[in-house]
Order: C-alpha cells, then structure tokens, then sequence
C-alpha cells in the first residue's frame, strides 16, 4: 500500500511518496539497501561537519532484536514489534574536535534521518520514526555510552497489508496524509 | 561549480550532488521554485505529526534583507551576506496540542531542512545552513515570538563562481567534501 503526500507541487518522487507504515510485509532488505539507505545519512550536512549522529539497527532473527524491541513503548511495540529491522538514532551531545556542547545535534541528526528516509522511500523501503522509545531501556540492552542520546527509534521495510495491524491501527494507516498551509510554515512576526 | 559526494552507493541524485556553497550566482530563485522548495519541507515526518517548523524568508532587495545580514555572524556576513535569499529556520518548543515541551522540536526541523536541501539541490538550487548566526539579533530584528527557537540561517541560491569569494573561502570551496566511514555512524556497543 502507498499513501503519498496531497501535493500539487512537482516534489522528488522519493519526497512525495516516503511515510510512516505501521503494516510492514514479510520482506527483509538486503545488506545492499540497509547500506544505500544509511549511505544517504552519512553525507547529511551537519554544524561544523561534526556528524553529530550514530544508528543501532538490529534485524529480526538476529539475538538482539528482543532486545530492540523491549525499547519501544508498549504502544509501538504492538506494531512495530516484528518490524524486518528496527533501529535506534543516537546523538552525540558535545562536538568532537572541542568537547563543547552542539545544540545542533538533534537538529542534525533529524536531517540525517530525513535523508536516509527519503533515500529508502526511493526503493520503496519505508522509514517509520518513533518517538515514542524507552531510552533507559535501549541504554542499558545495548550499552550505549553516555555521551549519546538515544533519540528516536526506527522501524524499516517495506508497507504491508493494514489488516494485520491491530484494529485500532487500522483505519489511521489509511487515512490520508495530512499538513498545515504551507502559509503557516513561511511567516514574517512584523 | 558543483562539488558531489563521493559514493559508490546509487545514492538518489539530489542527495548526492547537495552541498553547501558559499559562492552564488546572481540568479534570483522564483517563486514557484522557492514554493517548491518549502512544500518538501511541508512533508517531513515529525513526532505527534507536530510540524514545529517555521521558516523566515528573504529575498535580496527586500527591505528587511539588511535584517537577515544582521542575524547572522561576521564570518558569515562575509560569504552569505550577499545571497540571493537569506533565511532562519525557526522550532516551536512546545506542542501545539498541549503545550508540553517538544524534546524532539529541534531534530524534526532538522529534519524538514533537510528535505528543502534535497528539494532544491533537484533543481540545482542549494542551501547552506549556518549555525553561525545571533539568535537574539534575528529575534529582536524580526519580533520572533519567544515560544519560538531560532535555530540556522539558510543562504539560498545557484552555486556560483569560487574567485568572488574572500580569499580564505576559496580553498575550502573547492575541497572535496569529506565524511567519516560508514562504519562509524552503524554501531553497536556490546
């Protein structure tokens, strides 16, 4: 199933037709396109090119993946929890060359994900990004040192049938997608 | 002059041939393709479907560019200081549903500049962010209301020719753009 973006503007393809699938089908990606898609974030822009961001990403069958699963709020664990890859975002809160602090690393972390997300929205593999992650939980499973934020959760593959969602899913993955006015985003205060 | 990622991956062209001039043309985006521009950031996915994105936006010739020149710091006034289109990207700190903060505020901006920089590197148009900018200056200049974080600057415009630039920039125009492994962003620590 798709559900591209209501657009009338002639937006990438990859642009208009990534979103966020709850349904995913059995298909696994191959190492080659798990590669493509994080290729895509590693040449993100970011301040100071401190490339303030690192991915856990975990496939099913792999012993680990309870483990990613087990950082997902229950909520998302009832239908991201047989996702064919589920991954974390990490930010490194201070800059690499300085130890100082990079307010930016959440922003440019978001840009990464955004690329790796358009990047597999072009094979038709879909991104969908949760915020909703235990972070203590995802620290402590997979040891992840303090200096990075566990930020957001990811879960990857290919869109499914809604029917295998849990009823409540099922009428929000068909409904379409939808944005404020452009106008609301592009703004003068005086 | 354009200066591409070095990849072996079939990344989708306008990831790879993004990136940050200092030196543009003297051609002036048009509307449409500034609209365009913002529609993909329009379409970034963020958490609660908030879109906590804004976007101020300059042209050259404008009565308040000389605002937009202020906001940002003298190394940057130096290159961007005469862009076609200037602007600051602007997160909304709380939910609008419920006031609460939005911890992911600033990743989810993140995030939607990214897609405007794919958009327009599509069209050949580039964006250069800076961090480099004095959040008070743009607020006070354009009454940025304080539920609002100023976050990056955005030069805009066709790349241009590199001997326009001071001479310190001109080096680094050239430079082919470098990033860590991949290795290093795909991690596991146990």
């Amino acid at each position: 199933m798709n559900n591209p973006a209501h657009t009338d503007k002639p937006l990438l393809d990859a642009i208009a037709k990534r979103w966020s699938p709850r349904a995913f089908s059995e298909r696994e990606p191959t190492d080659d396109e798990l590669e493509l898609v994080f290729e895509a974030a590693r040449w993100a822009p970011s301040c100071f090119n401190d490339q303030p961001w690192q991915y856990i990403v975990v496939r099913r069958g792999e012993p680990e993946y309870a483990d990613a699963v087990a950082g997902l709020v229950a909520a998302n664990q009832a239908w991201a929890g047989g996702a064919p890859v589920l991954g974390y975002s990490l930010a490194r809160r201070a800059f690499s060359q300085t130890g100082k602090p990079n307010p930016h690393a959440w922003h440019d972390l978001g840009a990464a994900s955004a690329l790796l997300s358009i990047q597999a929205a072009s094979i038709g593999m879909m991104v969908h990004q949760m915020a909703g992650i235990v972070a203590d939980v995802v620290r402590e499973r997979f040891a992840v040192p303090d200096e990075l934020d566990v930020v957001a959760g990811l879960a990857i593959g290919w869109p499914g049938d809604p029917e295998q969602l849990p009823e409540n899913y099922r009428a929000r993955e068909l409904a379409p997608r939808s944005r404020k006015d452009r106008a609301e985003m592009l703004v003068r205060f005086k």
